[in-house]
């Protein structure tokens, strides 16, 4: 399999599945395409039809979109459990990504998912209602499905994947929480392939051109 | 199971799980909550963490947002096939839904779902793009995995019920698009449960406030 992803500084949406992959162990091949760069985008269309990462290439078949490869994966890998196994917190779990997927504009916008940099950002009555309904999301999950653990599902899961980049957002734009939301950051930071991610972003030489 | 939706004649996400109960014949109480009045945001949060439609209430479960609610029905009612069954097709109506759900942004900001009216719009090269895109996700899926029938995916499927609301949006902005598409748009519209939400839609007396 390949996995096609932009620039790890900045594509949000590329950590996802990359991060998913990493910790259930699912081997793959890496394509990157930087973004912003002149013909970015028609290297993106030799690869997907949308012109958007990231896809995913098995063999024949390309399938495209976070969520779209993030439930093709589990239903290959059954034995990864990236989905939770009870089928409520299932449910849950899927409602928190697909929140995600269509959600938080004010947050997806004003802070774009940039890891290297560190701007404290002006926090706005709307910036702040896409926070504080984050942090309610990783409470809820842990308080009904966490278990004790360190996950907002017990063990990883794609939800915290999905909720991998504002992580990085709320570093990046010194975005305050509460301590328990502030544990689970460090959680999804500790990660061994959150670093390696990490590390190579802060190493890419391209910009927002 | 009650399913919470917005207005008929406006809320295009409501319309999608709600579409797909009824082709697929799954019982649901329907509460409708009318959008853009004083109140509806209130009310909304009575039942839904985001405040947004739709949800699905099943017994102690609220499962929110179209996609989740989408895989969480497929998976309680496998026999109705809301997914194609074929493992390649599926990742394809799981990825053409996915789009859907995260893109279009022209279209679906310039030409809101409104059914009852008829304005049509004056086309740019942004709308066109989406309108040529979404015409060949249409041809692809029902080349590849039409069997020549009328549907995206052979027989019905989400991914017809996450295009349906385009479907009501082509007709109320008068664009045009070619006779393949044409002619499955004509087969969406033609679905009794469709035409039971366009006569619905078309009869309530909320506008946007």
């Amino acid at each position: 399999m390949q996995l096609v992803i932009g620039n790890k500084n900045y594509s949000s949406w590329s950590l996802r599945p990359w991060l998913g992959m990493k910790v259930a162990g699912i081997a793959f091949e890496e394509i990157l395409i930087p973004l912003y760069q002149s013909g970015s985008k028609a290297e993106i269309l030799r690869h997907s039809p949308n012109g958007k990462v990231p896809a995913l290439q098995d063999g024949d078949l390309l399938v495209w979109d976070t969520l779209a490869i993030a439930e093709y994966l589990a239903e290959k890998f059954p034995d990864r459990h990236l989905w939770p196994q009870d089928p409520a917190a299932r449910a849950i779990a899927r409602s928190v990504c697909a929140e995600m997927h269509s959600g938080f504009t004010t947050l997806r916008s004003t802070c774009n998912m940039d890891i290297r940099a560190s701007k404290p950002v002006t926090m706005t009555p709307d910036l702040q209602s896409d926070v504080d309904r984050i942090v309610a999301i990783w409470t809820d999950c842990r308080t009904r499905f966490g278990n004790g653990g360190a996950f907002l599902f017990d063990k990883f899961s794609w939800a915290d994947a999905f909720y991998a980049p504002v992580v990085t957002r709320f570093v990046t734009y010194g975005i305050a929480v509460p301590g328990d939301a502030r544990r689970y950051m460090d959680t999804v930071l500790a990660l061994p392939p959150m670093q390696e991610w990490i590390a190579a972003g802060k190493a890419e030489p391209w910009e927002i051109g």
